[in-house]
């Protein structure tokens, strides 16, 4: 008998929906100069006024007077589009500029602007994979679905390491052949965990055992470092690093993704991965926004000061209520909730009592029973905002049945990390 | 002994020189009002005013002034970046009503906004053959590189029938168990040879076999048809297809991809394709100019018709002048050169002596020896431009060398077609 394909997705949908996992997508319109407020249309064209706690424009450079002035400047003078791919008619001078930014940043030869972070990160590994002969990569197992995605498609040998653990990746770098090429891929920040990876560690055993190092900056670029170039700027690094990756589209409030290295690895990215070559280039106000705002922030320090005390501020008051959170030294504020209905509930609670969005963050984005609310407090939300959020939390903590519910599954997973 | 691996990768980009098939990028900077005209800057930083004649933005809507002011609201409204993925604080209200918008363009269900047309066709073959089990693809030889690159990903079984040739699809499908599910994704504009899919025939074959139809409108959309629905509108087949996918970087001057369909479908994809699901959404701008272009062209023809007419001129005055290329009864020309040297010497000699951009057009994005002049007259180009392109090729067939030494080769490729 054929299938009946309407019916066969449709149970696709519904086995989601049973998981409690289905996502709802919450309609927004951030107000430019009042980030982080937002328009919030409910599923009935109901709007009200929220505040967002899970942004990743950190620094609020979305609304940043430079930054909206560039794109202005770029529609009147390009207009909206870019007109065709890299090769055949879209490259602008913006991404000329642009390249030159990045690579600036990282201290690097060169740098490679590509749709997004996740086609950079899909695009090079899986290249680089490609042209290596006989390679093989070394993967955290926290790695974000790109990266998993462009390792797939290389086709190589993979190991995957326990997460941030050096000692399980020496033991795999051991077990393969010396001579074959090899990539060891991470991530400086993890965005879910908010934790920071063992750079140092990881480039020393690059060089023990000649493998190439391929550094996820996408939740560091802008935040971190004296010009914004992420953890391995902060600890003064970027030269241990042979690629670094990073993106437009949280810390500079912009869209797209990059890379930056040496001369020849950039130009064979660049001459052979799909995903680069094979689309229309971005628009010219998300290039002139994203080179304002990376210009911008190598020089003004003030927003990163803002948004570190003002995450520090959040987690000393919710630590002293009694929250618990994986506090990994970073922005990112993981509150474990351990199961996907209950962490829908907390955030509806939020959004229909308290007018404050936040989404639930379930499988697959995070491992089952480990189900989060991701905070993220950014420079442009205010000392009351944060005390707000605060008080909030601790009042649903103690008197809210939710909550009640999940403290044991919480204080599970917490023990387990 | 260990690798050296920039010395690899020099080599990998040597390897390309050699084949004289490394790709310069063209610097450029359209001019808002001004379309086709750009201005080029040389590898010196020499800069003087070029016309295009390979872009994609075919209607000008890139310069479109209903289109650049819903852009510059956008930004002031909501800022510079969507702040976050589609289900982590960016969906925006632009998302949804974009969504509505194409989905009523196709007469659908409903419809789903991607980063690009790349990631769209990945992300939604690659899903469909992952969530069908034991499913079978089906590809035309010329499919692009997004859609070649989700069917790797969806790990399905796959065959490849012969540009356009049904008895061939036919063929396959019936070597198929009947109770298996299967895809036939094709064209309907092929960009690099401007020819036009069987699209009914197939329709009937996908009904016959009981398989899901996947097509590729994206040289279409905007163009043809009395709304810009594409070829499927043009004919009035547009609910013979189940999922028509479609970019708003071309025709529509902006950038990003879609697909339409049945609820079901959409929502499966949404729910499971991880290029859609882990990447930040589009900037407001670009939604805003997407929308106000769809909606703009579902009632305003002048555009097409402009377009259609200027095609048929040009391609009487460069037939009339002797000159050979594909017809495939679209708006896309190919002149075919067939060798990659010769096809960046023509460029060059246009580009240096007749402020006329052309990009060549070499492998790996058309099979070698049919490398070609991929000539795109739009709807903004004047009588007086086609006409002096017209002259300048036909003085370059006549005189020059270069064309002298391809003539044999080119008439080679052209019956073989």
């Amino acid at each position: 008998m054929s299938i009946n394909y309407i019916q066969h997705f449709s149970e696709c949908i519904d086995g989601i929906k049973a998981e409690g996992r289905y996502r709802y997508f919450a309609q927004l319109e951030r107000i430019v100069g009042d980030f982080p407020n937002a328009i919030y249309t409910n599923p009935s064209g109901e709007r009200k006024q929220v505040k967002i706690w899970c942004g990743n424009d950190y620094l609020g450079m979305g609304q940043n007077p430079v930054v909206i002035k560039a794109a202005h400047e770029a529609i009147d003078r390009c207009g909206t589009g870019a007109g065709g791919t890299r090769n055949i008619s879209g490259t602008m001078t913006y991404h000329v500029d642009l390249e030159e930014s990045v690579a600036d940043l990282h201290h690097k030869d060169a740098g490679l602007v590509f749709s997004s972070g996740y086609v950079a990160n899909e695009g090079t590994l899986s290249t680089l994979g490609k042209l290596l002969p006989d390679c093989v990569i070394f993967s955290d197992e926290l790695n974000h679905a790109s990266m998993v995605h462009g390792i797939r498609m290389s086709k190589c040998e993979k190991y995957i390491f326990r997460h941030n653990d050096v000692e399980h990746l020496e033991y795999l770098l051991k077990s393969v052949d010396i001579s074959r090429p090899k990539i060891i891929a991470f991530e400086s920040v993890y965005s879910m965990e908010g934790d920071i990876g063992p750079i140092s560690i990881i480039a020393d055993l690059a060089e023990k055992y000649n493998a190439i190092t391929y550094l996820d900056e996408v939740h560091a670029v802008g935040i971190y470092g004296s010009r914004g170039g992420g953890i391995t700027d902060e600890l003064g690094i970027m030269d241990r690093i042979d690629i670094i990756e990073g993106t437009f589209g949280k810390g500079y409030g912009s869209m797209g993704g990059f890379i930056t290295g040496n001369r020849y690895i950039i130009d064979a990215i660049r001459s052979f991965a799909s995903g680069f070559i094979f689309t229309t280039s971005l628009p010219p106000a998300t290039l002139a926004a994203s080179l304002a705002s990376v210009e911008y922030l190598k020089s003004s320090s003030k927003e990163r000061k803002k948004l570190h005390s003002n995450v520090r501020f959040f987690k000393k008051i919710i630590r002293k209520a009694g929250l618990k959170f994986y506090d990994g030294d970073t922005h990112i504020v993981p509150l474990i909730v351990g199961e996907p209905i209950c962490c829908r509930e907390i955030t509806n609670i939020l959004l229909n009592e308290y007018n404050i969005y936040v989404q639930p963050i379930n499988y697959p984005t995070v491992p089952r029973g480990t189900e989060r609310l991701r905070l993220t407090a950014s420079s442009v939300h205010t000392t009351e905002d944060i005390q707000a959020m605060a008080d909030t939390l601790e009042h649903l903590w103690i008197h809210n049945h939710v909550f009640n519910n999940i403290k044991t599954s919480q204080d599970d997973v917490l023990l387990s990390v």
